[in-house]
């Protein structure tokens, strides 16, 4: 498989530690968290205010990259089904979509409330979830 | 910045040769494509079918990741933006997030409608857009 060269651009810092912590669903009391960007991409944080919602993409470098099925839920009685059919934090190139909600912003750093990532989750991608896709491509 | 361990598990066969062949909305006339993925994940397809929803996650390969800001839709007449407050392809990682309906599965390969993707394009991950995030933790 083709290697992709990609660099984290920040990371979370956030009170969930472990993913025992984490909540299984991020509207289910996941706290406010921080995220703590590069200065070399501080200039493309430059729109971003309170209010806005956001679609944050990480990479959730705890997950077992081995997984290519799941029991639904967790649930063993029912029958595994492919990774790639599920929302599985566990699979070969475990990325993370979480959209949020920005409380604050201060220079490099960004509060965003209600996620579910845990605490120093790399930070790979923030796009805007109300505009088109009118300039993606 | 840190560097990601990660690697495509496929990529996007499609008539779309370029970014200016590409449509600027996927509704736009964007064509059906093929996804054909490396054989060694092809266990975690098995739950897709034709019908199903997906959010397929993609290396836009030929964006420019210099970019820190962009005028809203091209337009230069506007004053510019952070990147990180829009949609455009050209960022420090370039990221395409492709919501997307199955048509046909055949094997590793998995025939979708109205995508934007260029030929050639790697394929990081895929993801139910319907199942709640309840899994992942």
């Amino acid at each position: 498989m083709n290697q992709v060269d990609i660099r984290a651009i920040g990371k979370v810092v956030s009170p969930l530690a472990s993913r025992s912590d984490a909540p299984r669903q991020s509207d289910e009391g996941a706290p406010a968290a921080w995220l703590v960007f590069e200065p070399a991409i501080a200039e493309g944080l430059r729109s971003l205010k309170p209010g806005d919602r956001i679609i944050l993409i990480t990479w959730l470098d705890r997950a077992n990259r081995e997984t290519l099925t799941v029991h639904p839920r967790g649930d063993l009685a029912r029958p595994p089904e492919g990774v790639f059919s599920t929302r599985s934090a566990d699979r070969p190139n475990p990325i993370g979509l979480h959209e949020v909600t920005i409380e604050a912003v201060e220079g490099n750093r960004v509060r965003v409330r209600h996620l579910e990532a845990i605490d120093g989750t790399p930070i790979l991608d923030v796009k805007s979830v109300l505009t088109v896709d009118i300039a993606q491509r």
